[in-house]
């Protein structure tokens, strides 16, 4: 079990957030209940609901969140409370109207992507003049470079979805159902120390031609290619790894041959990461090999996403990304080819930028494996 | 196991839903993934990302989905996908842009409520002249009235609770903790066929007095009045009701007192149940037999919520709500006093109104049971 992170540890953060907007030349931040929430606070609330719960941090003030007074005694309850003014809105007040006084009428803050859309409007309406941009616009790398605290759970939850992999290996998968696989590994996820699941991919034959796909009732048989894809979180960070197996040792040629070309596009991608180098430049080696191999038009998804209290987040390796790469961001690297009504292969890995290039923190085999 | 709704059944829903909009004044809706989209199309997406999925109806043109790339085969497997018309963007293309072809410049929407805040900027930056409403201020009333197939999933769901319910009176409770008993409600409720399990509230003694109580590690002792309220969604549709139990048969009399009081308002407002009363009608029917019994400073919340594809949607039983019932909408009636550090009591069925008067999906009996 990691040190939890402490009061000081959030204060840190929200000084670093705000000073983050300041830069971005904005008056601030306004965050819902969310992971840019549980990354500044530590709090969540019990459920997302459409009671208004908002955290602004703006430089001439204190951090200051303003919640329903009924979950008032859970966000005191939060490790990062002691870093925070708290205030509250009563049921049948107008809480757009509560929020006023936290924000400047002309200001334009960053607002948390997810932020309901009806929040946004109440806000809207109640101060016509500020302005909202969504914090992955403007301030897209808020969460993006992890410190060693981070780093350190990163890496353990990639060694426990690799145990799990080592394990899903032995399994029976011809006869069974896509699920029943899907569900041996959510199994060994938790047995692995992870607290949430978040998806456990298991696209078998022309189901694996579907990047979405996640597990259905098709019976797995001999001859399948099998895309297992699977993560969650341990600790509070995410685990991110796809691998893809075959249904007994005759594998045909061109499954070898596309596996072969994902394996190459991976490990170009992956030599690629260096500070400095642009997130797109690391899409665009990948889909190079792939592209120069002939499946260029089978690559139908961007070549990976950043990772951190969520499973998916920024920074995104995608052609137009042009934010450098910084030691401590840590993202997947998944190409992968997709053969309408056949078959699909992807190669996933989660990796973090160092000083001197890439380490992964998913350290299993990138051959073909053979199930049965 | 219920008929799948078809694509006649969806299509109903859109048209209904597209009508009601242009009735409103609107140039129709903008549905983003959630209950709204599950209902009208009965689509969702395997997670709600940052990817825009937007389902646009307007009065003149054909129901017009966009989808991420990757997920229109999701999309296209759909129990309603026959009645849309889909399209698509791809990673790296601008989302907005593409899904301004489908709405008016200078239109104004009613939005899903949990539309992320980026998607809403998105698209008011991409068209400055349009206008956004949250869809439970525009048309509060759009799945509140359920047509038979939903009545009958209905129906299922609050029998399979009262399984549930007669199951967990044969568990010891004294001696164990609250979440002990939670966990058997959950455990009972999915043994009767519920795929999720949204509340398992086990409020004893001093606990049961905090409505918004779920269940903690306080021991259950003899002597304790314990309310259980519990619920989920069954076949997609809810279940949600309440009963308070005695532990042990040796019943304080004002226990029973407010027992009674309880009884008899949540039969006095189901009895004011028929077409055309207000809702608020409803609330101040049970609110009226509390307040003459002296206790009406303790029944500190609405007296009820509709229900359908989630367990807490319009309409609301509260003050304020002048909208009529009409047949076929769905709702609680859950009455309770609550003794601040001594006890709560309270009763909840799920009620639909037919032409002539209330229904009760919850049959158990409304007597205080003694566990043991």
């Amino acid at each position: 079990m990691p040190n939890p992170f402490t009061v000081q540890d959030f204060a840190a953060r929200l000084a670093r957030a705000t000073e983050a907007a300041a830069r971005a030349g904005l008056s601030g931040l306004l965050v819902t209940p969310g992971p840019d929430l549980v990354y500044l606070t530590g709090y969540q609330p019990v459920a997302i609901t459409e009671r208004l719960t908002a955290l602004v941090l703006a430089p001439d003030r204190p951090p200051t969140m303003i919640v329903p007074k009924l979950e008032r005694p859970d966000a005191e309850g939060a490790a990062g409370a002691g870093a925070l003014t708290l205030t509250d809105w009563v049921d049948g007040e107008d809480p757009y109207a509560a929020a006023v006084p936290l924000l400047d009428p002309q200001g334009r803050y960053a607002v948390s992507d997810a932020a309901w859309a009806m929040h946004l409007l109440g806000l809207q309406e109640a101060l016509p003049a500020t302005a909202y941009v969504p914090v992955t616009r403007a301030l897209p790398m808020l969460r993006a470079v992890k410190d060693a605290d981070e780093l350190e759970r990163l890496a353990a939850a990639g060694a426990a979805a690799d145990q799990a992999y080592h394990r899903i290996l032995q399994v029976p998968f011809a006869g069974r159902r896509e699920n029943e696989v899907a569900a041996d590994l959510a199994a060994l996820l938790t047995e692995f120390g992870h607290s949430q699941v978040d998806f456990t991919v298991v696209g078998s034959g022309p189901n694996g031609a579907n990047p979405h796909h996640e597990a259905d009732d098709r019976v797995i048989r001999a001859g399948d290619t099998v895309v297992l894809d699977f993560g969650g979180l341990k600790h509070g960070y995410g685990s991110d790894t796809t691998r893809t197996v075959h249904v007994g040792a005759d594998v045909p040629e061109e499954v070898r041959t596309v596996h072969e070309v994902v394996r190459r596009a991976q490990q170009a991608a992956f030599e690629a990461v260096r500070p400095g180098v642009a997130c797109q430049e690391i899409d665009r080696v990948a889909r190079a090999v792939i592209t120069e191999a002939g499946y260029g038009e089978y690559f139908i998804h961007r070549t990976g996403h950043g990772i951190g209290v969520t499973t998916h987040e920024p920074p995104y390796m995608v052609e137009g990304e042009e934010q450098p790469l910084v030691p401590g961001m840590c993202f997947s690297i998944e190409p992968g080819i997709y053969l309408p009504g056949r078959f699909g292969v992807r190669i996933e890995d989660i990796v973090t930028v160092t000083e001197t290039g890439g380490w992964r923190f998913n350290s299993t085999p990138h051959d073909l494996a053979v199930v049965h």
